[in-house]
């Protein structure tokens, strides 16, 4: 069994989910062991909602599921890559493919990623 | 200008830096204000060493500079992605090109990553 060190960020790890066929960035979550070891059980990314201070199975309101393909670590064990399939294209609660749909250029910043779907059919009220 | 949202995660924002041409993820490290800041004005990666304490230019020991080519932010405001040039080819201060060089299977954990250089010879004693 693999022991990721969850001591040094006090029990939360950041965890860099990546499409897997394309290797686009698709978000960074937080997972505690609890969320790592459900993970990897299940297969499907699951991550400690800081705002919400729960376990959260990413796709559990919003059907955007996202079934684990590999998974590496890095040198010092506190970071955990996810190479994943994202149910329903789109990873961010905004309808984004990417959380990362905005880019820094001359100080400006601009939407330059695709809308997946509108938040609010997908959501209500709710927020993912 | 930007303005990253610093204080939720009490000061340090965690960075991915992803390789711009193959979109390989290189590594996670942590930005403060200054270390953020710094980046935008010179257009190489500087980080904060959370280990040392103190603002950590990205390959000052090495001469691994990583050259920004592209940045994005997540859409909460507290994660940053940046593309870079790795110079060196490698990222990770044990040599190999990603930090991410380890993968998890069946419970094991496996080298996949290519090393790039001896790290005894690159540091000596010191590490990155």
């Amino acid at each position: 069994m693999v022991e990721l060190d969850f001591e040094k960020t006090n029990g939360l790890i950041p965890v860099i989910a990546q499409d897997y066929k394309t290797n686009e960035v698709l978000m960074l979550a937080y997972m505690n062991k609890e969320a790592w070891e459900k993970t990897l059980e299940t297969g499907k990314a699951t991550y400690w909602s800081r705002s919400r201070n729960k376990l959260w199975l990413k796709g559990e309101t919003s059907g955007n599921f996202q079934i684990v393909k590999e998974i590496f670590v890095d040198c010092d064990l506190d970071t955990v890559l996810l190479k994943v399939e994202q149910i329903g294209e789109a990873a961010c609660h905004e309808g984004y493919k990417s959380c990362f749909f905005r880019k820094i250029s001359e100080g400006d910043i601009k939407i330059i990623g695709e809308k997946i779907f509108d938040p609010k059919e997908k959501y209500g009220d709710k927020n993912e």
